[in-house]
Formats: C-alpha cells, structure tokens, sequence
C-alpha cells in the first residue's frame, strides 16, 4: 500500500507499506482527504523535543512510545470511506463517508492517531478506525471539507473554553489554521467584534473571508494599541506572546491559550496579577465538539473553502510540507491519496 | 505626631510628623491596630523594583507617583476609631471603632492607602480615611483581630475567584498569611479536604490551627506526590513554582496565583497546553468581599488569634520588619500605636 511517512525528518513517499488488518471493533477505510496540521511539521522538524516533553508532563503514564529511528506515520485530519469491517463487527456500509476522532481502539488500549511506528494515519491509502468512533459525513459535505473537521472542532473548543458573550470583543494572534478555525467559530457563535492579526496580508485576508470584523496588521504595531478585547485568543505559539498580552492587556482580560509553544518562555507574573488575568490553556476538543464542527461544516455554518490552498498526492506530501513554511501562499494543503 | 515611616530602605520612627487635618468627605481617626504585611517587606526591599513594574502596568495611567527619596507611609490593614469629621461631613459619632478599605477620596481622585509620600497610613497615630467607606466594626469584636479584615479578605477573595466546591480537594502553596487567609476562607466555605505545605513547622501548626486537615512539609518532596488537587493555591510568589505546579498538576487543574511574584519567571506553556490548566491570577478583593471578611471575623466564623503573634508600638516596626523574616517566629505582627 502507498503512504507518506516521516523518516530522519522528512516526509517520504512509500508503495510498500503492508495493508493495514481490521481487528474486532476496527473497520479498514479508503483516506479520501488528510489535512496537514502545523503540529505535523513541527513534529517532523523537532519530533525529539515532543517526545521529551510529552514524557515529562505524562510522567509514569507511559508517554509516547514513538521510535523516530523507525519511520513515523502520522495524519489526523480526515476524511474517508469505509471499505470492511473487522471480524464480528456492526458498522455502516462500505462506500459510506465517514470521518473519526482520531483514536484507534485496540485489544491494547486507546491509541492516538497521530504520531506513531504503526498505527497508520491519514496519510496512507488506507488506514484503520474504530466502528464505535466513526461519524458519517451528512449532506453530502464534499469529503475535503470535511477533513477539516478536526481543526475546526480545536477553533470551537478554544472558544467554548473562553465562554466568549455575543458583545465582548476578541482579538484573536495569529491567523494561521488554528487562528482561522477560532475566528470562524468565534462569528458562528454570534460575536460582534472579531478582530485579528498577523504579519501576513494573505493571511489577514483570510481571517476576514472566514469571519474576522477588523484585521490588525501586526508589523504596524501591537494591536492593543487600537483593540480593547474582553478576550484574547494566542494562536501564534511562540515564547514572549504570552508577557506581551498579560503586559498590555486590560484588567480582567481572559486569555486563551491555543498555540502551542514547545520550549520555555518568559512571563512577568506581576502583569497578570496586577489585572486579574486568567489564563485558560487549551487542547484539542471533546467528542461532543468534534461533532458539533462536522455539524456545522455539514449545515454550511462554517465554510471553510478558502482555507484549502492546496492539495497533494502521496508523493507530494514532503514538497508540501516545505511550502507550508510560507504563510503567503499556503493556509491548509490537503493530501489526496 | 508618631509615626513609623520607610526612609532608604528602613522603617524609622518619627515624632514630627504634621497632623492630617480632615477635608470634605473625611475623617480623622486614631489607629488602634495595623498589621504589617509581607507587600510592605517587599516594598521595604525592593521599592524601585515595585514603582518600576507598576509604572510598566499601568502605562499611561499615572502609575504610582512615590518618591522613595522621600519618606514613604505605608500600613493598610487598619483598625482605628472615629476622632473628628472634616467640613460638611457626616460619619459615625467619635469613638467609634471601625475599618475600611485602604482607600482615601478626595478633591484629586482616589488614592490607595499602601505606599505614599503624603497620604498617610495605618503606621502612624492618625490617619485620614474616607467617610462613604467607613465599616464600624459590630460585635465587639477585638479591634487587633478587625485589623486583619483586609488581609483576610485577600484570602476570601482568591477563594471566591477559584470557584472551588466543597467535595474538591484544595492544596495551598505556602503558609505565610496569604496561604493561611486562604486555608481559613477555604475552611469557613466547607472545603472537606484542605491540604497546605510550607517549608516551616510552625507556619504548618498555624495552617493546621487556622483548618488545613492536611499538612505536608515541602522540604519532604513534592505535595503533588500525595495529593491530587483539584484547585492549587500559590502563597509563595517565588519563581518556578507556578512551572513547577504546570509540571506536576493533574489535568484541568485550576491555578490561583496569589502570591506576588515580582521577577521575570520561566514557564512552560507546553505542561499548562497538554493538561489544559487553568491559572487565575489574583489581587486584593473588592469591597463586598471586604465587608465579608469582617463579618466573618465579627461572627467568629473565623477566628484569628493563632496569627497574631507579635505586637508593637511604633517606635517597633523597624525591628519588627526584621523579625518577620524568620518563619518561625512570626506570622503577623500587629503596630499598636
């Protein structure tokens, strides 16, 4: 079978991987469509640093068991269609489009689909999922839309998490995948004042085609200096945003931590003390918000057409993950195997 | 008229200091009790560090115009009695005990009553206090114990912003009398499992004698090995304790940052991210929680006796900033002038 895998950090394109088995409870599925996540490329470009830092904070817990001398497959942004289940398994009809939480539920336990030596993930012809995990796709959602469920379900969840109200403003960092997916549901939600910034005009033009009110280019200066929000989304997950916001935010400001920054950062408790700051780090999604963005995808509430910039075959998955590192052409490249 | 006063860094004692004459809205009374607390330590220490920071927070607003080349009054957690009310002003009748927010109103705005060239505070045999915010003190209750409302109400406050449930486990970090505020607030809202750590066996007796039903010393190994809490409570104020409790912490643990943390200080965003903590960072209270406190103290829900182990008159406070260096000496020392 064909995939792309990760190996001595870069992505490479393979015709022999062996045909993945459907145990009992797994359903075997033809990928129709694989977003590449930003966590992907850092994983590709510092996946030592993940693995260390995974094992830190689930001390004792097992960690990752991620071998990155052995090829890596990775992919948990998709779509597909169910092709056969596993021995004594109920689940829909082959030719049904489905997308999943991107877990694997095995005789051994849960199993993440994200980065692994051998549980094959989106980027691969055909991959296993979990017949209690699969969520039809509904309406007949084009299944590239669709892939998109996943970072959109991370964009709602950071949201929910802020408990943002109709009338206070944002300001969302970043208008990278994860900042787009948080202005999109920050305006599905009904909110009046969606401001965001980046350094990049593609990117800011992207951010008002999904929903931004205002956009703040952030090479003419802090956009604190013209926005007040009630509440700030940090998607740009690099050190020294965190201080800047708690320096120059307002009293009582919530701040939402969405990017991911790997290595240490500096921050001045004082800052966040003196104005009551709160701090809220997030993470992912629960199920019930990965289906409540298939939903929204599905009803059109959210239309995520401009963010697809591209797309790849498997032998185009390493090319694409250097173009990505230029946010003037690329948004989100989905990989069609 | 006496007072204790900060000069290059020292408290000193001084008997020429000129008698506040009352303006429109106020009224002059003569202190009781005043309780020194670790903020007028720090800013004994460190006061161009504090003006410096503040100054940054409050960029364009004022910020704290105090000239450490000149002496500082300082003392903010007050008792006294009504002496005389200024011009047009109608108070509570002489001699009658009360307390109040550390703030002075007058013809120029609002001034905080914590470090001032001119404003006189709660070291000194007089002070000026505003009479819309005067609280007289019901019950009879002791006014060396009324003295300790506003750092009571410290506690309070963190509590009530932690939203902690009774059945939740708290674990308090640090026992000087910020923690123990806490663990006594904790204790008067019903919390059936209070945990409190501090490096000091007396201030571990204090906790356990102010409600804590559990103490660990910190010199032992982490709390964390022990407990699982579900909200942490920070009394240090130190740098790497709140990395250390990212690092340690359970998911979805709540982080209430009380303590003063004056430094730069490194944090990893990526143990707050996997565990999606939340930090509230907190200061002071407002003025319902303050009037909470005394209440409390006043119906004897909490009772402050074990804190106060130290008292002195003015011509004291420079021994006693001192003296309350040593964890095992003191907790709160109350200036009785």
């Amino acid at each position: 079978m064909r995939a792309a895998v990760l190996r001595d950090g870069r992505m490479v394109y393979r015709d022999d991987v062996p045909e993945p088995v459907p145990g009992p409870g797994q359903v075997l599925v033809g990928v129709k469509a694989c977003g590449i996540c930003g966590s992907d490329l850092h994983f590709a470009a510092h996946g030592d640093e993940v693995v260390e830092m995974t094992a830190q904070v689930s001390a004792g817990a097992g960690g990752m068991a991620v071998d990155l001398n052995s090829d890596v497959f990775m992919g948990h942004e998709f779509s597909a269609e169910v092709l056969e289940a596993g021995p004594d398994t109920d689940t829909h009809p082959p030719g049904t489009p489905v997308t999943s939480l991107p877990l694997l539920l095995s005789a051994g336990g849960v199993e993440p689909i994200v980065y692994s030596n051998s549980t094959i993930g989106g980027y691969a012809e055909r991959m296993l999922l979990s017949a209690p995990l699969l969520m039809p796709i509904p309406n007949g959602l084009d299944l590239k839309h669709a892939a998109l469920t996943e970072p959109m379900a991370v964009g709602l969840h950071a949201v929910n998490k802020s408990n943002i109200q109709p009338g206070e403003t944002a300001l969302v960092l970043g208008c990278g995948p994860i900042g787009i997916a948080i202005v999109a549901s920050l305006r599905a939600r009904g909110v009046e004042n969606i401001v965001a910034a980046d350094f990049s005009p593609k990117r800011r033009e992207l951010a008002t085609a999904m929903g931004a009110h205002q956009t703040v280019d952030a090479a003419q200066g802090s956009p604190f200096d013209t926005v007040k929000p009630a509440v700030v989304f940090e998607a740009v997950g690099v050190p020294g945003i965190i201080d800047d916001v708690l320096r120059r935010a307002r009293p009582g400001t919530r701040l939402v931590v969405a990017g991911v920054c790997m290595q240490p950062d500096t921050v001045h408790p004082f800052f966040a003390i003196a104005k009551e700051i709160n701090v809220q780090f997030v993470l992912a999604y629960n199920p019930e918000e990965f289906g409540d963005s298939l939903r929204a995808l599905a009803e059109g509430e959210i239309d995520v057409t401009p963010l697809i910039t591209g797309e790849v075959g498997l032998e185009g998955v390493g090319q694409a993950f250097d173009d990505l590192a230029d946010p003037e052409r690329h948004c989100k490249i989905l990989v069609t195997p």
